[in-house]
């Protein structure tokens, strides 16, 4: 095919969509991905890629990624570079970029394991929250991240690049029904906390936190709903030392899965 | 005064400048704090408040906290919305803004606690990673932040929010010279640690993390320079458990600090 130079071409008006709206990812089970770095980790995660498209900047400067590339996706492109300007939403773009299916439509989920250690995130709006967390959860092992509805999406391009490309390898829950599904990892033997900044609950260095544990983390501003705390066995805080009155979501499940971990 | 009506009015012009240039913030020991909610964190910790911008909405909403800075500002001035709009980096600012004199060279700085826990930073660029963990420094009860030179600044419109008003209330040192601070903290008998990710460096649930400890946490992308590392007494790590190569430096140093403080 020969390189695309205009705007109006519907593969590069699709990958717009794609690039800035959730809505057209869900309707499309589809998201972009930006750079050589997120790229190849869609494709070493066994993401099927419908479309690579680079630029002759991005081939002279990464010729083996782009080869890697070229040879996973079902159909690649050269672009122009001030298309791809438009479409990556970096200020130094690289010149490569993917359409990839979504992992949790084509049957690679996996399903919850008996004993693991898992993160339940209740409405998280902020992309970089979301995608340092994921990053977190990768590198501390947490065997996988429950998802409210409510949480911004995970495919967004802030969130990608935020996780380091955790969201390609991680195990990630939607869950549709998010209170629900505590209550019934509950039922079935996990010990169940809602983190909650308040003086009466268990402080985290007393907490239980042994294989077969979720800690659900809430919203920025207004944390768990009150639902999601009661569908927990027991509520877990961090004692804050200081004045502040809390801490940014990301740093709150970062200690408290540090603290799931570290105890081994 | 008047109503400002013109973004040519001089004040406007100078608001504008310490809003969005940290060159001239240092020149003019001078920043910019919006929002209603930080400009009485500013008063409360002592900070002198040269000028009071509102606008009439934003007394209508919060005329206690107006009244407040009024009676603190040596200087108030009704603005018009539309230029408190653009003086905002918000994007439903609440009519409230401040020009501040700087804390640390009003002589309110204080000094390094003998037998103090401190984090110290090198080199950190992201604005939201300086802001949140100052926030977790003093949520977690740190007893002080040195800054590289390096770092991004503190007094950025960006930084303020992130640290939820924690730039007011923290000590926060300025160090011309980072590895020359280190090694002196070392002289004077404190435990000088450099995060590094390196398996060989000592794991963090190991290390002697009592009172009279100082952490140095390096730069997103290129972790703590050479000199820094050699500053410190030990190389101390967060072990990763999972397939990530590293944890955002954010998220390190809150983990970091999680196991300075909980120690007791």
């Amino acid at each position: 095919m020969d390189k695309i130079t205009s705007r109006e071409n519907p593969l590069i008006k699709r990958a717009v969509k794609l690039a800035t709206s959730s809505k057209h990812r869900r309707a499309e089970e589809c998201f972009f991905v930006e750079g050589a770095r997120l790229c190849l980790d869609a494709v070493r995660s066994g993401t099927p890629i419908e479309l690579l498209l680079y630029t002759r900047r991005g081939s002279d400067r990464y010729p083996e990624a782009v080869e890697t590339l070229r040879e996973a996706a079902a159909k690649s492109v050269e672009v122009d570079e001030k298309i791809m300007a438009t479409l990556a939403d970096t200020e130094t773009p690289q010149g490569i970029a993917c359409l990839c299916k979504m992992l949790d439509k084509i049957g690679g989920a996996g399903t919850i394991k008996k004993n693991g250690r898992y993160l339940a995130l209740e409405n998280i709006q902020d992309p970089a929250n979301l995608g340092t967390t994921l990053r977190t959860a990768e590198a501390l092992g947490i065997d996988g991240v429950l998802l409210s509805r409510g949480c911004c999406d995970r495919y967004s391009p802030k969130v990608l690049r935020g996780s380091m490309g955790a969201v390609f390898r991680l195990f990630i829950k939607e869950e549709e029904e998010f209170p629900a599904a505590l209550r019934r990892m509950g039922q079935e033997g996990f010990c169940t906390y809602a983190a909650v900044p308040a003086a009466d609950a268990v402080p985290v260095t007393a907490a239980q936190f042994g294989p077969k544990t979720v800690v659900a983390v809430g919203n920025e501003g207004n944390g768990l709903t009150e639902t999601a705390v009661a569908a927990c066995a027991a509520r877990v805080t961090i004692p804050m030392l200081g004045r502040a009155e809390s801490l940014n979501a990301a740093t709150a499940a970062a200690i408290l899965m540090w603290e799931m971990m570290r105890r081994g």
